[in-house]
């Protein structure tokens, strides 16, 4: 009943190879539930690499270096996408479907920054199906999971640790009390961040993923550069022995969620450190894992667990968009409905604020004027043991507000004169 | 494209209520993602109850209290069973399927006794449908996730806490430690446990889940009653004690695992309290929430954590199945292929065993000669300062060893003069 799949793949280092072997070691089982898959050949840059040989030994499998020679292929009707960024594998993604071939992509970037021109690229071409599961959270089927099981429910909030990298990092420190900087250089030691670590410990790779979710949760398109994001450069090991006080730890979140009870449709989307209850689920995950949490109307609250990354997490997610384009599960409308809902960034909630000073007198007074001139009630002052006076950190709590509240409160902290730097401020969930 | 769903609902209580609103309130939606479904008839055993006149008020739907005048109405192309039970229940999912009517069920216990039936009957009739999200851990898409989601992988284990009104137990007598008998009482009082609770506490509504699930996973079908099940009533405060001396607390799981690395299809299959680490994904879902853990080769291990039961959480896993089958999304193979394996019930692991005794002379000796007798290597023993002599609890932690040699052990321990009542045991997880 279903048609064989004939793949081309462009991309063959990690996912790739783990997408060829899965596909290989499965394939028998595969045939038993109707899908029939076999990739019959793979574009990459250098094809006498010594993984590769070794990979695709006694398989006919054409290696090519030229895009063309799988977009041209019309015995080719799928291909996958795993070569990553916005130019090369924008023109690949977008000529295959303009050739009428399915698509799956590991790509947030690409996915994230052209939902618009996907959408309609894909109306125009309704036979192909368009996958990218491995996109968002490597080996957890987000993707799929909003897709197929929310449609009767309304979302207010999609919330996830989608940096399995940051998310080690920011673990490490909690337990061990080490410092940025110290956890930074064994996680890049490992292998686990990059020489240039700015796309993960400055929020970039969650940017992407939750321009994504967002989409899918509320239908509403925003350009991953519109997101305020802050990332992990500026937590220290002291923030986590406030959050401890605060029986909290602090993770580093994608957040897009419905921000005012009283306006449903305005949506607020961000990327932040965010200090977390350790009685939250989204607190108990800890290393390299990933959580993306759900609360809606219906199921009240979910949330999905598993691998953010990896060779064969991310690769069964690749698998899992073939077996649904094989057995024509994959919802002809890969994204949901552009829903009219406007962007609220200047959400509400409540705030951790680490002012770091030289101690002196009057000093709870005026950052109490500081607060009240910005209209903000403050919550709880948190003080740890003071070592040295003359660099003493401590932390305001907030009750509920508004960020634009927090920034002018920050700014009017920053200029007393007893204050060293400015405020380190951020959500509390 | 899609065709319209006309639905014909049976039963009418908690959760066809809920469905029956997320289908009105929801309806414009629906459609502009492709689905039209509407309830175009309700069998129930009380037509004039207030909540159903007051639900269906201004709607045109039929009440009726015969099966027959759905299912023998060609203009129903759907049927959804929300009756309970395996007698009535059975006759109307089967010969809706005889009438080639697709078929959407929350009823477990059907499900669990009678799949190679339904396999049977769905194959001789291959345009019928058949979803029973609702069936297993009523706010978790965890039916569709084992559908859609593991074909490229090798799944080792699944294990949830499937039973709401147990973990909210469990949880009590943890965080308050209370007694099994005031928190069964309170439960009763509160309406979430019945006048009856063996369904419950003594794990058989677990034992059909985790039959599902097992088929889902393993491909292989257990009959519920074959499953060995132990319940919760001989689980005392004191166990939440120990539990807390190891870092963990207790949980009833229902469990399906291969068992032994070197017999790879080796299946075991089980209800139990378990001792769960407190750091394990497990440990962290409390109050009546509902979890499954599933470990697997590609994945590694994932989580689905979310409400287990409850009018709208059950009513929306009800909907994606409406949904999936509107867009025609449901697999033709509900339940996944049955595989050649084997059932192992005399399962592995690390054991906990509480003994009970008058405290004397010569104790650990004679214990430890059990444990050698049954060929078990002990692992710690642990004791709570003591309060009366005449009736003490310790607790035997085992190595990895087998179900029956700890079932030996136990025997033998009964036996000995000074202990007072059965050796209470569980897994470790």
């Amino acid at each position: 009943m279903t048609i064989p799949l004939r793949i081309g793949l462009f991309g063959c280092g990690t996912v790739g190879g783990g997408v060829f072997q899965i596909l290989n070691s499965r394939a028998s089982f595969l045939k038993t539930i109707g899908v029939q898959a076999s990739i019959e050949a793979i574009c990459v840059r250098s094809p006498s690499k010594p993984e590769l040989v070794e990979l695709v030994k006694g398989h006919n499998t054409k290696i090519t270096t030229k895009y063309d020679d799988i977009l041209e292929d019309n015995s080719i009707n799928c291909i996958i996408e795993l070569m990553g960024g916005v130019t090369d594998a924008k023109d690949v993604v977008f000529k295959a479907i303009a050739k009428n071939k399915h698509v799956i992509t590991a790509n947030k970037a690409l996915v994230a920054s052209f939902m618009p021109e996907l959408t309609d690229l894909l109306q125009a071409h309704p036979s192909v199906r368009f996958g990218y599961e491995a996109s968002v959270c490597g080996g957890i089927p987000i993707i799929h999971t909003l897709q197929s099981s929310y449609s009767g429910d309304v979302i207010k909030e999609v919330a996830g640790i989608m940096n399995g990298t940051t998310n080690y990092m920011l673990s490490k420190m909690e337990k061990e009390g080490a410092s940025y900087e110290a956890v930074l250089k064994e996680a890049q030691d490992l292998g686990f961040a990059e020489a240039n670590p700015s796309a993960d410990v400055d929020g970039f790779d969650v940017q992407a993923k939750i321009a994504i979710l967002a989409k899918l949760g509320f239908g509403c398109v925003i350009k991953p550069s519109d997101i305020p994001t802050t990332g992990i450069t500026r937590i220290k090991a002291v923030d986590f022995a406030y959050a401890q006080m605060m029986q909290s730890t602090i993770k580093l979140l994608g957040v897009a969620k419905r921000s005012n009870p009283a306006s449903p449709n305005e949506i607020s989307v961000f990327v932040s450190p965010i200090v977390v209850p350790v009685s939250n689920v989204i607190g108990t995950c800890g290393g390299a894992g990933n959580i993306v949490s759900i609360v809606s109307e219906n199921c009240v609250n979910g949330a999905y667990v598993g691998q953010g990354a990896g060779r064969f997490p991310t690769a069964n997610s690749v698998v899992n968009d073939i077996v649904r384009l094989g057995q024509e599960l994959i919802p002809s409308s890969p994204f949901a409905a552009t829903q009219a809902v406007t962007i609220q960034n200047d959400f509400s909630g409540k705030f951790y604020v680490r002012i770091r000073i030289s101690d002196g007198l009057g000093i709870i007074r005026q950052v109490g004027e500081e607060a009240e001139k910005a209209g903000i009630s403050i919550d709880s002052i948190l003080q740890l043991p003071i070592q040295d006076r003359s660099n003493v950190d401590f932390v305001v709590t907030t009750d509920v507000t508004q960020l634009s509240k927090v920034q002018i409160m920050a700014k009017g902290i920053e200029s007393l004169p007893f204050v060293l730097e400015a405020p380190l401020f951020m959500p509390i969930l």
